[in-house]
């Protein structure tokens, strides 16, 4: 169809749609059920809810772009595509569009703000559980925990007689031989701020990090960390060059932003400055860490071992990636977030935020496009 | 040989070893090589050390028997099973046992009293590495890690479509749906206390524990442990009874020590009381969990999974194995202390502990057997 006939087909649907409307409820699309405990949200008498009702597959496309046209409302995640459909087949009722995700890059954000269309996403629900797995990872990596559950899976245990270095791994807490501790964050968000402060306890009295070289240093919001945190130990935190980060530290968290600027930032030169008995922990984007690298620095003992929840190029890592065949690498299926807590949160935001844009309410997150 | 004889020969070979010791330095003997950075702390011109010379294999129990006659010092693992050899075939030279462990029960510690022979040990240096991973297993437990990277190791992942709540597993930290957490103790010692430092940024304000029936309460331990915490969160600290501990905690720690007074203490009705939300973690001994129904909790869903890293009857753990074939019970070979750094530590007090009890001076951990 030209531009120009779907222009019109558009605005014959829409005068439609608003003659309905005027006898109807504002109908609110929702591409994947949502979990009955999230979706009775929606059971409301104000609107006409049209769900996809799986919970597990993805919507068949034909039913979504049926169902745009007349929406007042759309629910969707990261996995629907249709940001040209969007823009090309809602009508002038469409009021908002939410997403239950972090990221945007599947809504066509310059379009929808062009039709005044708001969007809600679900920030800061899902710092905590991905904190959580982030000192997951850093305790695992250290304590060799792919290979000594291997060796119990495949009842091999009992041949492996007590010694006194058997299994022995690298120390998280401080300890003895090394009585303070030094975290190093590639990026210092949210997520990393969480982190840090459950690193405490274990003894790190020190956090280093890095930023994205545009943005602007923080001293106020790190004098006030390190006020906060001081009672717990934290002695010094600040912004330093990558390189001083990956000499200095005992854990490398990568919490950075994906995208091209960060594009394999952790890479072999990166990992060979890194001390022989730290680990590296990755649970932002695996476009940050060059895997090949990351697999060589494992296997020739540049560093102890890592953990990871993002692979580059995943969800296609096969059994023969480099990464999972190392056995000092850990290596999760990007569950980051994956919590029932955290994401019957982040479903529970994405439905007040459409029903808050469909009734004209204030939405729990909006995108602030200016 | 009988014992008027062997006590004969004993005191022959005393009076052989007197007259060498007036010319020689006096003999320590070590079972087994601790290390290169350990060792060097034996290499010292006032001592002969006679050592086992492999770090991997046990030493020769002919070896060890040939060399107690004449020993002054002896340094040892919970590996050796010499209890009535060393009674019987040490000569008046002894003047003290040095083990590389917590325990002592492989010592017959009455007869070194009686026979003044002081004994050396290595409490308190693996409290932190032990605490690691038991917060660690709290947290794998809670994050369905045995399955989650057993699909990635199968090279599955792409098979697995993201949905809402794919892979979602119980979270550990407090989050919208329960804003508080609670962790129960079951035996409360200086592990336990570690344990909960770490847990209280993620958000844990409820801290419960149970202790041996014949120990009685500590108040003004609990208020200085609450007047600690508190300003991290921490809103109470109570000794209760097992069935409160095991109802009201989202993780149960298993911190007690081993024996026929705990034996399986975590049985199906213990498990039953549990919520279903909620994880175990086992760090202590085997003996405290009956196996079969810690399998059947996590398979029947009566908890939301477990983490062990001590198994009743292990090393003897097959691949068969009731916990090792669930795919909810993470199963570690008994590697609570297996870090570098701990393991040195251990290493270098038992060494400490033989030279100061060889030379008459205060050792660094003694056994008070009073």
């Amino acid at each position: 169809m030209s531009s120009p006939v779907r222009s019109l087909a558009r605005r014959i649907t829409t005068i439609t749609a608003h003659l309905q409307a005027g006898m109807a409820r504002p109908k609110v699309v929702v591409t994947r059920n949502l979990g009955a405990e999230a979706m009775r949200l929606l059971d409301r008498p104000d609107l006409d809810v049209v769900a996809w009702q799986s919970e597990t597959q993805p919507c068949d496309k034909k039913w979504l772009l049926d169902n745009i046209p007349g929406a007042t409302g759309i629910l969707l995640l990261f996995s629907e595509k249709v940001r040209r459909e969007i823009t090309e087949d809602a009508t002038d009722l469409l009021k908002v569009v939410s997403t239950m995700s972090v990221g945007y890059e599947h809504v066509d954000i310059g379009s929808l703000a062009q039709r005044g269309i708001r969007l809600g996403y679900t920030p800061d629900v899902l710092t905590e559980a991905v904190a959580d797995i982030t000192v997951m990872l850093a305790l695992m990596a250290g304590r060799n925990v792919k290979e000594t559950t291997s060796i119990v899976q495949n009842g091999q245990w009992s041949a492996y007689p007590w010694a006194p270095y058997l299994f022995a791994g690298s120390q998280l807490s401080a300890n003895w031989v090394h009585p303070t501790r030094t975290a190093g964050f590639i990026g210092f968000g949210r997520i990393a701020q969480s982190t840090l402060a459950r690193l405490l306890p274990f003894g790190f009295t020190r956090a280093l990090y890095t930023s994205n070289p545009s943005s602007k240093p923080n001293p106020a919001r790190d004098a006030e960390l390190l006020a906060k945190y001081a009672p717990q130990g934290l002695a010094e935190i600040r912004r330093v060059g990558l390189a001083e980060l990956t000499s200095e530290s005992d854990v490398v968290f990568v919490l950075a932003p994906g995208g091209p600027s960060t594009y394999h930032v952790v890479n072999e030169e990166i990992l060979k400055s890194m001390k022989r008995t730290a680990v590296l922990v990755n649970t932002s984007r695996g476009s940050l860490v060059d895997s090949e690298a990351l697999a060589k620095a494992c296997r020739e003992g540049w560093i102890w071992g890592a953990g990871v929840d993002v692979v580059d190029g995943e969800p296609n890592v096969a059994a023969d990636h480099p990464l999972v065949q190392e056995p000092r690498c850990i290596v999760l299926p990007h569950i980051g977030s994956a919590t029932n807590e955290t994401r019957l949160g982040m479903a529970t935001m994405a439905i007040n935020n459409v029903i808050a844009g469909v009734l004209g309410g204030s939405m729990p997150a909006e995108l602030n496009r200016s």
